[in-house]
């Protein structure tokens, strides 16, 4: 069996597309065709919730090789939430798509194992083993040390599946903490990413990259060019293109060869049909269609920086 | 209106009693007398640990002043996991506990409003706001700054809610980042500290201590009593009391005038029945009564070390 890094690189390769779609739906991001047909307690927006990634999906998963579900954006709503969150995964993975679980938990020991268990794994429930969520890859906080990383990492191992260690945020005041210099010149983040490299190196497949991989922020291109010299089997999950002010050439600086990181865009993947750039072409009902050519335009812009 | 923190405190000084109990239950934790009675598929399963969470609720709440459900092991048992937390919060408060959930969340902005309106305030469904779980406080990680933390403290103001954030926690591994000198000399964690200070100074209370409040584990004596001084307005959760090896003297160095921190325990309270000290008294069926027992001894040697 292929490593899951391995895995996900091939799928990049197939669609030739470096691009996870974020799926971080909230009630005023819905389209009126969607709103309108379902009522607004919580179950029934749940329910538009779940048509809306459906479709989404639907019209991406040909040319986009993984989605990346924000669990926060479930929970809020209470267990309809986690239902929708569910559900939304399944669908994602049977279409064939790789399934990011959002979920950064850091935890220690037999708590971090919970979260690994669930998410990735299975949980002992009675005299068996059960798997709830079944999802390819989590994000997980570095802030515990390994006693946080390592039940992660053995449920990577025994069910190949892979992680996605927090190094350098892509927000405003991820230097507060990650930046802090230490007493030997390096800063924080940089000993998180020799960290990273410590414990992903049981792990690493035929492309050289391991299942044990980090997220790296589009908003610090020094840092992701720094950062890839750091960990040059680290796979990078990077947030921030877009919306929060990251550019095709900044994230280039993290690739070697065409490969190296998967760049998520959430909203505006899952509101291209209210952007500037679509809302003249596209009408509401058409809301997918912004979606795939949205997708379609941000896989050239990313290839043409990468390649 | 008082402050959580006051709240808090007012009900620690009420039992006379700086304990909170951990609910962290796994099924191989439960006596037979409950899992006699139920089935081991999922629905069962939680519908025992439900039973068990209560019964311990019923035996303790005179005494107890707070419960700490560690969400990990409710998400682990997915959907009917999540319900049985949710009961299980909702439990405790109409017992009159205070509900400190155990969530370790750490995101930036939408993402961390999301999770701080699921747990702490309200989520916008439809039209209008609902709230899903309404719990007391939460813990939250710091590791991506002030951006992961803000929209928490909004809600703490909004809601009268408090947090604990992670300073320096009680795991073998904590030192890994925690405990990096940086090029002032100072630690990581005690940066932490004095970020906990500034994003705490809008929320002190009449006892003089914030809800905004941090974790400091119990297992490193020496960084307690500095972190007492670094943070004289931050009350601490501390974890590592009993299992992991922090004792009472050592935690009493956090304590001034018998205020300053609230001890957790989750196994060594849950599990009485099956340890040493009790359980040649107590039978499976009275694993309740053991609890309670063991409640009685830990605040007891808890408050002669403090006061």
């Amino acid at each position: 069996m292929r490593n899951a890094i391995d895995i996900l690189i091939d799928k990049i390769k197939e669609k030739d597309n470096p691009t996870v779609m974020g799926l971080d739906p909230r009630y005023d991001m819905l389209p009126e065709c969607i709103k309108s047909k379902y009522g607004t307690d919580v179950k029934s927006v749940c329910e538009g919730i779940l048509e809306f990634n459906k479709t989404l999906i639907d019209n991406t998963y040909d040319i986009v090789p993984a989605v990346k579900p924000q669990i926060a954006f479930y929970e809020m709503f209470g267990i309809e939430g986690m239902k929708c969150f569910k559900e939304t995964c399944k669908y994602a993975k049977e279409k064939g798509m790789v399934v990011i679980a959002d979920i950064k938990r850091g935890d220690i020991g037999t708590t971090a194992a919970g979260y690994s268990n669930a998410y990735l794994g299975e949980t002992l429930v009675g005299d068996k083993n059960e798997s709830f969520y079944d999802i390819d890859w989590v994000t997980v906080n570095p802030y515990l040390g390994i006693d946080g990383v390592k039940p992660f990492i053995e449920d990577c191992k025994k069910y190949n599946k892979g992680i996605f260690i927090l190094v350098k945020t892509s927000n405003k005041s991820s230097g507060e903490l990650q930046d802090l210099k230490l007493e030997d010149g390096k800063t924080v983040y940089e000993k998180v990413a020799e960290l990273v490299n410590t414990w992903g190196k049981d792990l690493v497949g035929e492309y050289g990259y391991s299942s044990v991989a980090s997220v790296v922020g589009a908003t610090y291109p020094i840092q992701i060019k720094e950062l890839r010299e750091i960990m040059p089997k680290s796979y990078f999950l990077i947030p921030g293109y877009g919306a929060q002010g990251g550019k095709a050439e900044d994230i280039a600086l993290g690739f070697k060869d065409g490969l190296g990181g998967i760049v998520n865009a959430s909203r505006s993947l899952m509101c291209a049909y209210k952007s500037d750039r679509w809302k003249d072409t596209y009408s509401d009902a058409e809301y997918a269609k912004a979606t795939r050519a949205e997708t379609i335009r941000m896989r050239d812009e990313l290839n043409s920086a990468i390649k």
